[in-house]
């Protein structure tokens, strides 16, 4: 089988030297050898060591008849889209790992793969073959419930931030100086990366054709000291979860801070690592774990795919042959969400304002699960008030923190963190 | 797709219930649907109340023409194996959740099978897609270790130890109460079940024809509170593993108690669930969690054997098509194994004890890491030491405790944990 891999950067590399280190392996259980044929790079000047031929001329390569496979690992949306589309047209497998890609349009893809192999494992999560779990291992399933963490970049800041007390901008810094973040690192750190990654999971578990612009995504940067104090008190890590959770005939998808008991496995993900629990019916929960990202994980996904591809196994791409629900879920518009609520507030240090806060709170249905005051903040004539709530609903909440932030007791922003089980 | 089950206890009776059940969705993901036509069950007397058609008649059954997959359910070794041939003979697919029967002749059974579909994913860990994790989501790795806990009765019985401090007696009881454990458990707390489920997975990673009285096999029986107080001490938690581990050219392949340290994953896998750690050389460390057994988890695997036959998914039986290593790996005798050891002596309270085991340790290539001597034991005149040491060669610890054995000062029965990480 002969490949060509377009775009030969970190992963493209190590698809590449993989392929030729473990090819003893890689014959034995796909029955055939699988070559990398060619690879395409922008600038042919700035990879001048590579290990296989290079070209920059794309559109000669993805018209070769003697590729089998086109592995796309350019970065980006429409270009891939259209360069993919071009190779689909004639019939030719693709591999990829570009979740952007994925979470725009992967049911367009779907469509113009029809019986053409189309492999993905690689976009989600590297390291954990949770497409496969998803689309083959759990599909006696109806699936409840998802929850991961997808983001190394993420978990890697609030892991140290937990673990040494720093605040966000100096582990942020930390997590640049050791190449785990980004030099512009919105896309990781607000949740972005981790929705793209997300939706492409809900489709195979739910048929679900929502864009990123359709669900609830919130980043990290706003976990401040306090609320790690809070969790550290409280037995809970924060972790930036993935959540699709289905209600009855509704679904929810959003991307958000959480806090998590520590018993919990989900809580017990450090650093750069990524992990998926599953809730299935009859399977009840299953948790995924492994690296998020970096070249040779990634890599191990791609040719994964490839060597299903080699042994004829011909899944349709999104894991099911006929809609998996009589009528469409209905997605769930984030204030419409029920969950439990951390909220943490500051407050001038007066008689009454705590009854105040209370009263505002039992007037929109939100009840106090746990309360703490911590002592004495370095501002003078404020304190830090810390409230969980039982599940309420995020209108609920919304009209709570809107309210507060018309009072002028309330000396900072009010925030809130989403807690999950 | 029409489906028999062969033995239709608390699994079958699952099978056919989440079949019918989720017969929408099974259908969606495999493009036909899938009935449960006929069960087979000994005694027909015992089963007034099934939801599909019963017969004792098994003969009858396996020689029907309009049945496509036949589910091997009936538990046992030669006589599932009798039939299953039979059923193979005539190019029907099997699917079985039998791990004893696979731990003798899965290599037997791939022979017959050839072309026709053969699923086992439910003979490990029910809960965890382990067995399709390895042959096909790791596909492009050289596993280099495999590190396990695959067995609920043991698991909730040390996860009891270690939380609430009983003792081992006491621990087994209430596994038999909740009926977590059976009458007789030593199939489970002797690591039997462990063993056969490790030669599967071996034998997928590494092609190895081992059978279970081949490989190193102990169970939990003889762990005391005294080596849980210990493990408390140092932060480790005690897991029966089941560990396969590639060297060069060579396998060690081993049940036994182990310590590992409490920030690995493994460790927080407690109560019945399972969890299997693989390394491979291009994804690193992967983590698979879940429910080891029960009704509905093993149903569920079950069934994603049937939607992949459904879909005409046709791996090789154990994952590969020619020979995985250019020599067979050399299967390790227990006492060629290295690792690290825990040591626990109970001794006579006399001056030089402590002087003539470090000596003789020395004398025999061990060397000490951790050294604790408990305060004063309820023996009169008798004191309960713990050493752990450097990695050294198992034959060295077995040596030492041999010597030891012979001493007066010996109180005990020296008792060794490995320790792994």
């Amino acid at each position: 089988m002969r490949v060509a891999i377009l775009g030969v950067g970190t992963v493209g590399t190590e698809v590449a030297n993989v392929l030729i280190k473990n090819s003893d392996l890689i014959v034995s259980r796909a029955g055939v050898s699988i070559t990398p044929v060619v690879g395409v790079v922008r600038n042919l000047s700035k990879h001048k060591d590579s290990i296989i031929p290079l070209t920059d001329d794309i559109d000669s390569v993805i018209n070769r008849d003697d590729i089998d496979v086109f592995i796309e690992l350019m970065g980006g949306i429409d270009k891939p889209y259209e360069i993919i589309s071009k190779i689909l047209e004639r019939k030719k497998a693709v591999v990829t790992a570009n979740k952007a890609l994925l979470a725009y349009y992967r049911n367009e893809l779907e469509a113009l793969a029809g019986d053409t192999a189309f492999g993905y494992e690689a976009s989600v999560a590297g390291g954990i073959p949770i497409i496969k779990a998803l689309r083959e291992g759990l599909s006696a399933n109806h699936i409840q419930k998802i929850m991961g963490i997808m983001n190394g970049t993420s978990n890697y800041i609030l892991t140290n931030m937990m673990n040494s007390g720093v605040q966000f901008d100096e582990a942020l810094k930390k997590a640049q100086e050791l190449g785990y973040a980004e030099a512009d690192p919105t896309f990781d750190i607000g949740g972005f990366d981790t929705a793209h990654k997300l939706l492409i999971l809900a489709s195979i578990a739910y048929c679900v054709h929502a864009k990123p612009e359709d669900i609830l995504i919130e980043g990290i940067s706003q976990i401040s000291s306090e609320d790690i104090y809070f969790a550290n008190e409280f037995e809970y890590a924060i972790k930036l979860l993935a959540i699709a959770k289905r209600g009855e005939g509704t679904l929810e998808l959003r991307v958000h801070p959480a806090f998590i008991s520590k018993d919990k496995m989900l809580a017990n993900v450090n650093g750069v690592m990524n992990a998926v629990s599953v809730v299935g019916d009859a399977v009840g929960e299953s948790l995924f774990y492994g690296a998020g990202a970096g070249g040779s994980a990634t890599a191990s996904a791609v040719i994964s795919d490839l060597i299903d591809i080699a042994r004829e196994i011909r899944n349709p791409m999104l894991g099911y042959k006929a809609p998996l629900e009589s009528a469409p879920l209905k997605l769930l518009k984030p204030n419409q969400i029920r969950t439990k609520y951390y909220l943490r507030l500051k407050v001038a240090d007066e008689v009454g304002v705590l009854a105040k806060i209370t009263n505002l709170m039992s007037q929109n249905n939100l009840s106090i699960d746990s309360f703490l005051q911590k002592a004495k903040s370095k501002d003078e004539g404020c304190a830090t008030l810390f409230f969980t709530t039982h599940t309420c609903l995020e209108a609920d909440m919304l009209r709570v923190i809107n309210s507060l932030e018309n009072e002028n007791f309330i000396k900072a922003k009010p925030f809130m963190i989403r807690i999950e089980s």
